[in-house]
C-alpha cells in the first residue's frame, strides 16, 4: 500500500533526472522519468514507467527494476538500484501490477536463467545500475547496465520493441529471454498463473513463441516474434529448473532461453520483438508491417516525431518546470488507451474470442473509474478521432458481453472499481457532436448498461430501494453517489434524442444521491435494506474496494460526489454558507484516524489529490460564491502537488487522469461535471496557451500576472470582452476563441461572486 | 481408481439393458450402455457414456450422474440412480474426466440450483431415474426423470445437440441451464477452474453464452448457442448465490439460469444448442448449417444413419451378444477422434491461436498410447479417409508446438501418458500408402519429434545414455522400452524414403531397449544415469504415472514391449523354449503384491487386459513356435473378458482401444506391431466377417465350427490355399481376398509351428 504523503514533506528539490533533450518543440520538455519513484520514504510516486512507447501504443518496452512487480505496478521503482530486464508492456500509473511480457536482458559471463533478488542482484541476471547512466525521452530509453558493461537502449513502434545492447568483448555474451516474468504469482488474489508457454529458435536469429496467462485480465494470450541483428552462436532453452543446450522448442508454464553470442569491444546488437495478442502469425505481420528493417535511431526519431504531433495539440508558455509536468502529463495521458488491435485489425474480444476491428483499432486499457473525470473530456478536445475509436472500442464491450466496460484491460472486463463511467464518457462525446460512432446504438448500450444487474451494478436493487443498501452491496455510498450521476448522463442523452420516458426515469433516479443524506450528521451515509443507517459512523474513517460504504475513500472526501448537482448538494446543507463552512473545514481538518487507506494522499486538510474522488472538490467553492477559495486550493495543488521529480504525482497517475487534472487546471477550467459541456474557472498558472481542436480553429489563453503568489484571478476576459461568470462552455472552446485572465496576489471578491455567476447545473 | 476385476468374477449375467430395436441392419446391435457401468463391486467398467453423439462428431450430448464428475470419467455410472442433466460433451472410456459442458436439466416446482448430491437428490435439481424407463441407441437417448415425470429424449448432430423433453401439465416447468458443471474442482491436480462465463438471454427463446476453463485440457473456451421451441414466460439469471429475474445478460464464473414455462400435459418442449470452441456466432452458424429446423425424429435417423454407413463397414456373422459387442465396440472406436473444428474450419490451435483448417476438419481427443496399438491400425483399414485427416490434425500441432500429439484434448497437448505413438499411426498410415497427406513433411515431424526433447520424452539422456534413467526421468523402463519401438517405426519410414543416416540411427536407437534388460533376473529393470541397477526390485510391483520404472504396470507386463523385434526378445532370454516358459508363467501367476495400479484389471495371471501394456501378449507364442496357447489366451480374453452388459470392458474402453482389439482378434487376427503391416493370427471366435475396404475391395473371413470349447485353429485357406503361416499381412487384406479357418476343441500343433511360419519382424 502507497505510504501517506502529509503536504509538509513535498518534495521539491530539483532532482536531477538524467534526461538528455531530444529534438523536438515539445517533446524535449517530456520527462518519462516523472512519477516513477518516490524520492523520500513518505513522498509518493505515479506508478509510472521510464521505457519507450508510442501514443496509444500496444507496446510499452521499459525496464523493470523487480523480478515479481507488485508495488509500482509499473515495474519500475526509481529507488531501485538494480534492473532485472525489458519487458514489452506495462500499464501506466494504475494501483495493479500486470503485462511485463516477454523479458529480456542482455549479461555476460555465465548463463543464469534466475532473475535474483533485490538483496543478492547478482546472483541472477540482474544488474546494478546508475541513474547518472540512464537516459530516457519519448522513444528512446538507455541504461548502462553496471555488472555486464552492456549499453541497452530501446525504441519502439506501436507492435514492436526495438533494443539495441553495446557488447563488450566476451566470447560469452548473452541475451536472456524471462517467459516467466509476472505480476507477483504468489499474490493470490490476482490468481496470476501461466498457463502455457512455448519459446521455438525457429533459425539462428529468430526466435519465436507465447504465453497464457491469467492475472489481473483474466485471461491474456500473447504472442511473439523476435529477430536478431547477428545470429547467435548457440542457444539453452530452460523448463522449471531443467536446462537443454541447442534445443530448437520448448513448452511450458515456466520457461527461460538464453541466446549465445561472441561479441567484439561496443559490438551492437538489435533486437526487434513484435507482439501480438492473437498468434505468432500476426506478430510477425506487425514486425512486416512497422519496422521491416533495422535503423534504431530512425525508428527512436519516428517514435519522438509522433510523440512531437500528438504533443503539439497545446502549445503553451510558463516556466521550464511548468513545460516538464504538463508536457510529461499529455505524455501520460497518451500513454493509453492502447490499441490491442494487430495491424490487420484482429483482437480479442471481452468474450475472449478472436474478432476483427475494421478500422484497425481496438483500443482497451480503460480505468474509466479514474480517466471519465478529465482524461475523456480532454480527449474529446484534442483526440477527437481517438475518441471516436475509444468509443467504438467499448461499443464491442456492450456487444459481447452485455454492458459498457468499468475497468478494461486487454480488451477483458475485471470489474475493478466502481460504477458505469463509460457512460458519461460516451454521453460526453455525444453531446459534444464528436462524430464516427452510432448515437442510437451507444444509447442503447448505456441504458442497457443502466438497467442490467452487473458485478458492482445492482440496479434492481436500486430501482426498489432508491440507494444502494450497504447490505445488498458494498461500497454503497459510494456507489450510490457514482451510479447517480452516471444516470444524471443517461437522462441528458436521453433527453436529446427524444426519449422522454427514458429521461423522466434517470433524472428521477439521478436525485437518489439525497436518499443517502443523514441531516443529523451532514454527511452521506450507508443505509441498510430496512432503511436504518449503518452504524458506528464516523467521517474520517476509510473504506477501501469492499467492507465499508465508502471506496478508497471516507465520508469527507465523498459527501462532496453531486457533481449532476452541485446546488441540490448546497440545498441539502442549508445554503452556500454552510456549504462553504463546510467546504472550509474540509480543506483545514487535518486530523486522520490511524488507517488511511493507501491511495488517499496529498492531503490538503481531507482533501486528497492523490486519488480521484476529490479531484473535482477544490473548484466548488465557484458554485456557492467564494471562487477566490477555489483559486487558492487549485493554485496551491498545481503548485505543491505536482513536480518534476520522479515523485512528480502526489499518488497513482492513473491512466492519465492525474495528470489531465493538471493539463486543464494549469490553462485555469476543469469539468467538474465531465458531460455537461461546463468548465469551472480556476486559478491558471501557464502564461498562455493554445488549444488545437482540429479544423484549424483554436482556443487561446493568456494569464498575466501569474506566479506562485499570484494565485487569484483579478479580472477575465473572453474573447475580448469582460467576463465574470466562474465558468465557461464547451461552446466557447469549440468555436475558437480567447480567454484572458489577470492574476494578482489578492483576491477580488466581486469577481463570479453573483449567484447567476455560477456554473451552470444542468448541462448545455 | 478403478476395483481389481479378478477372472473369477467375470459376470456373464444377461443384464437386459434397456434399449429399443432401431432400424438398420448394424445399428440394432449397438448397446451403448455397454461399459457404462460396473455390475458389482469388483468389477468394471469402460467409462463410456450412453448419450447421442454421431461418428467423430463435436457433440456427445449425455446425461450425467454426478455433480463433479470424476469416475467414471464419462459422467454415467449404470449404478447411479440420479441424473444431474444433459451436457453436451463427453470423453468416451478415459480415466480421467473432462468436458461436460452447458448442462440442461428440465424440472418442475421451485426452481433450484444446486445439483443436489447423491444422498440427498431432491435438495437439487437432480432426479431419480429407473433403467427400465431409460432406452440408448445411435443418436437417441432417453429416460423418464421420475421427480418431475418428464421424459427426456436426446439426439444430435455433429455441433448440435436436440433435448426434446416432454413434461406434464405444469405452470411452474423449468429448463435449468447449469454453466458451473464440470469434472471436480475440488481435485486439485488438474486445476479446473471456471475462468469466465456468460449467459445472456437473446430473445425469449434464444439463449447465448459460453465459459472458458482450464482442467484435464488446459484451456478450454465453449460457445454456444441455443434455441428453444417455445418461448420461455421469464427467466431467473444466477451468478455464485445471487439470483436475478428477468436479466438478461450474466457475466461470472460459477452461472446458472431457470427458463420457465407453463407446460400442458405430455408438452413437448425441444431445444437445440449449437456449440463451438470459437465463438458464439460460430455455434450459431454450426445450428444453421446442420440443423435448421425442428424434426427430432429426423435428426435423430439421420444421427442413426450415419452409424449404420460406418458400422456396415465390417459385415459379421456370429452370436447376437457377439454382434452387440462387436458392433458396441466399432461405435466406442467411431466416437472419437473428434472434430473441433466448426462448420467453416475455425479451430483452436495448440498454441491456443484460432486457426482455420481449410478442409473444414480438425480432429482431437488423441489417446494415442492406447490407441495407436489398434484402433489407429483398424482406422487405416475402414477409415482411411478420416486417417488422413487424423495425421493433417495432428501435423497441425507440430506445426505450432514442435511436436506431434502424445495425449491431445481439445486440440490441446496434455503429456498424459507416455511415447511419441503419434509416429506408429502416421508411419503406419505412410507405409500402407493410405494418401493425402505429406509424407515429406510428416517424416520431418516425425523426426523433429523423436529428436526435440520435451516432456516425458528426454532424448539427449536417450543418445547419450542409450537408455532412459530413472534418475533423469521417471517411468523410464516404459519410457525406454516404447521409444524404442516408436524409433524403430521412424526408421521404417526413414528407409521408404530413402534417408539411409535417418534410418542407421533410428534403428539403432530402437534396439536400446537390450540396454536395461537384466540377465540375472530376466527382467527390464531401470537403471540410473551411472549404470547401476535401481534396487530393490520386485517384477510384480506395480509404478503408476510417475514414481517408478513402469508406467501402470509391473515388470512381469512390461517385459513382452518389444513388438518391433520379438526375435530379439526370444534371443534375450534365450529362445523359444524358455521364451515359452516365461509366457505360461505370465499367464499362470496369480500372485499380486498388495497394491496394484487401479489400470490394471482383467488379470490373466500376470496379464491385465484391462490396460493397454497387455494388449498384445496373448499373440506372442505365435512367435515362439506354440501359436495354440496364443489361440487359447486370445479366446479366453474375447469370451470372458468382454460382454454385453453395462460393466462389458475390463477395464477403461479407451478411446476404441479396448473395443479395436476385440474388432480384430474376433475376425482372428491383431496386429502385434502396429506399423509393420502384419497381423498376427489368433483365435476368431465370428463365423463370417466382411471388412468393405473402399474401391470395391472386401477382405473376407470366415471360420468353421467357432464356439467356445472350439478355440484351437484346425486349418487355416488364404484365398483357397492351405495357410501355414501365423500371421497375415497388410497386402493380404488390401488386396482383397479371404482368410478361412476351420476351429477344433483341441490344438493342431502341426499348425503354424514352423520357424518360417512366425509373423515377420522386420516389416513390409
Amino acid at each position: 500500500m502507497k505510504k501517506v504523503l502529509s503536504i509538509g514533506l513535498v518534495c521539491f528539490s530539483s532532482l536531477v533526472l538524467a534526461q538528455t533533450k531530444p529534438d523536438g518543440t515539445f517533446v524535449q520538455y517530456v520527462n518519462p522519468f516523472i512519477g516513477t519513484g518516490a524520492v523520500d520514504k513518505n513522498s509518493l510516486s505515479g506508478s509510472n514507467f521510464p521505457g519507450s512507447t508510442v501514443p496509444f501504443g500496444f507496446v510499452q518496452l521499459s525496464p523493470d527494476t523487480r523480478d515479481a512487480p507488485d508495488d509500482p505496478a509499473s515495474g519500475y521503482d526509481y529507488n531501485d538500484k538494480t534492473i532485472v530486464g525489458f519487458s514489452h508492456n506495462h500499464l501506466s500509473g494504475t494501483g495493479v501490477a500486470d503485462l511485463f511480457d516477454v523479458l529480456m536482458m542482455p549479461t555476460t559471463g555465465d548463463v543464469k536463467f534466475n532473475a535474483g533478488t533485490p538483496d543478492k542482484p547478482h546472483s541472477g541476471y540482474s544488474s546494478a545500475f546508475s541513474h547518472k547512466e540512464e537516459t530516457a525521452r519519448p522513444g528512446y530509453y538507455q541504461v548502462m547496465l553496471k555488472d555486464y558493461n552492456i549499453n541497452a537502449e530501446l525504441t519502439s513502434t506501436s507492435h514492436v520493441g526495438l533494443h539495441r545492447y553495446t557488447f563488450p568483448q566476451n566470447a560469452q555474451s548473452h541475451i536472456i529471454i524471462d517467459m516467466d516474468h509476472s505480476l507477483d504469482k504468489k499474490r493470490g488474489y490476482w490468481s496470476c498463473k501461466i498457463i502455457g508457454a512455448e519459446i521455438r529458435v525457429v533459425d539462428d536469429h529468430t526466435i519465436e513463441g507465447y504465453r497464457i496467462l491469467s492475472g489481473w485480465a483474466k485471461l491474456r494470450k500473447i504472442y511473439f516474434h523476435a529477430e536478431f541483428s547477428k545470429p547467435f552462436i548457440s542457444t539453452v532453452l530452460a523448463s522449471g529448473g531443467k536446462t537443454y543446450p541447442d534445443l530448437t522448442i520448448i513448452n511450458g508454464s515456466n520457461l527461460k532461453a538464453a541466446l549465445n553470442f561472441n561479441t567484439a569491444d561496443k559490438e551492437q546488437i538489435m533486437v526487434k520483438v513484435g507482439l501480438s495478442p492473437v498468434s505468432t502469425e500476426n506478430a510477425r505481420m506487425n514486425i512486416k508491417a512497422e519496422l521491416p528493417g533495422w535503423d534504431f535511431n530512425a525508428t527512436s526519431s519516428q517514435s519522438s516525431a509522433q510523440w512531437e504531433k500528438e504533443l503539439s495539440k497545446i502549445k503553451i508558455d510558463g516556466t521550464l518546470e511548468q513545460k516538464q509536468i504538463f508536457y510529461t502529463g499529455l505524455y501520460h495521458a497518451f500513454t493509453q488507451p492502447n490499441n490491442m488491435a494487430d495491424v490487420n485489425g484482429d483482437y480479442q474480444a471481452t468474450d475472449l474470442s478472436i474478432a476483427n476491428a475494421p478500422d484497425k483499432t481496438h483500443y482497451s486499457t480503460f480505468s474509466l473509474w479514474d480517466t471519465y473525470r478529465a482524461a475523456h473530456p480532454l480527449y474529446t478536445l484534442i483526440q477527437p478521432e481517438k475518441t471516436t475509436a475509444f468509443i467504438n472500442s467499448m461499443m464491442r464491450q456492450y456487444d459481447s458481453y452485455g454492458y459498457l466496460p468499468i475497468w478494461q484491460l486487454w480488451g477483458d472486463e475485471n470489474y475493478c472499481m466502481i460504477g458505469n463511467h463509460a457512460i458519461p464518457v460516451i454521453v460526453d462525446a455525444a453531446l459534444k457532436g464528436i462524430p464516427g460512432f452510432n448515437v442510437e446504438k451507444a444509447y442503447a448500450a448505456i441504458k442497457g448498461s443502466s438497467l442490467t444487474d452487473h458485478p458492482g451494478s445492482p440496479f434492481t436493487a436500486w430501482a426498489k430501494y432508491q440507494y444502494i443498501p450497504e447490505d445488498v452491496e458494498s461500497q454503497s455510498v459510494s456507489i450510490t453517489l457514482e451510479v447517480a450521476y452516471d444516470d444524471w448522463c443517461v437522462a441528458q442523452l436521453a433527453k436529446k434524442l427524444g426519449k422522454d420516458e427514458d429521461y423522466d426515469l434517470f433524472i428521477k433516479r439521478s436525485e437518489f444521491y439525497k436518499n443517502l443524506y443523514n441531516t443529523k450528521t451532514g454527511f452521506f451515509q450507508a443505509k441498510l435494506k430496512d432503511g436504518s443507517w449503518q452504524e458506528p459512523f464516523n467521517p474520517q474513517s476509510y473504506g477501501g474496494n469492499g467492507g465499508s460504504p465508502y471506496t478508497e475513500a471516507n465520508a469527507w472526501q465523498y459527501f462532496w460526489y453531486v457533481p449532476q448537482n452541485v446546488s441540490g448538494l448546497i440545498g441539502l446543507v442549508g445554503g452556500n454558507t454552510a456549504f462553504n463552512q463546510k467546504l472550509d473545514t474540509f480543506f483545514t481538518l487535518r486530523d486522520k484516524p490511524g488507517e488511511v487507506n493507501g491511495n488517499a494522499s496529498g492531503f490538503i486538510g481531507q482533501y486528497a489529490h492523490g486519488n480521484e474522488p476529490s479531484h473535482h472538490i477544490t473548484y466548488l467553492y465557484d458554485f456557492s460564491g467564494q471562487p477566490w477559495k477555489t483559486q487558492f486550493y487549485v493554485a496551491k495543488v498545481l503548485n505543491e502537488l505536482y513536480n518534476n521529480s520522479s515523485s512528480g504525482y502526489s499518488g497513482n497517475e492513473d491512466c492519465g487522469q492525474m495528470s489531465s487534472w493538471y493539463t486543464f487546471s494549469s490553462m485555469g477550467f476543469y469539468p467538474v461535471n465531465p458531460a455537461n459541456g461546463v468548465y469551472a474557472i480556476g486559478s491558471p498558472i501557464l502564461k498562455h496557451a493554445e488549444i488545437s481542436l482540429g479544423g484549424g480553429k483554436t482556443f487561446t489563453m493568456d494569464a498575466k500576472n501569474v506566479g506562485k503568489n499570484n494565485c487569484y484571478i483579478q479580472s477575465v476576459k473572453l474573447n475580448g470582452k469582460a467576463y465574470g461568470k466562474t465558468y465557461i462552455t464547451q461552446n466557447d472552446i469549440a468555436d475558437g476563441g480567447k480567454l484572458e485572465f489577470v492574476m494578482g496576489s489578492k483576491p477580488n471578491k466581486n469577481w463570479g461572486t453573483k449567484p447567476t455567476d455560477v456554473p451552470l447545473a444542468w448541462g448545455y
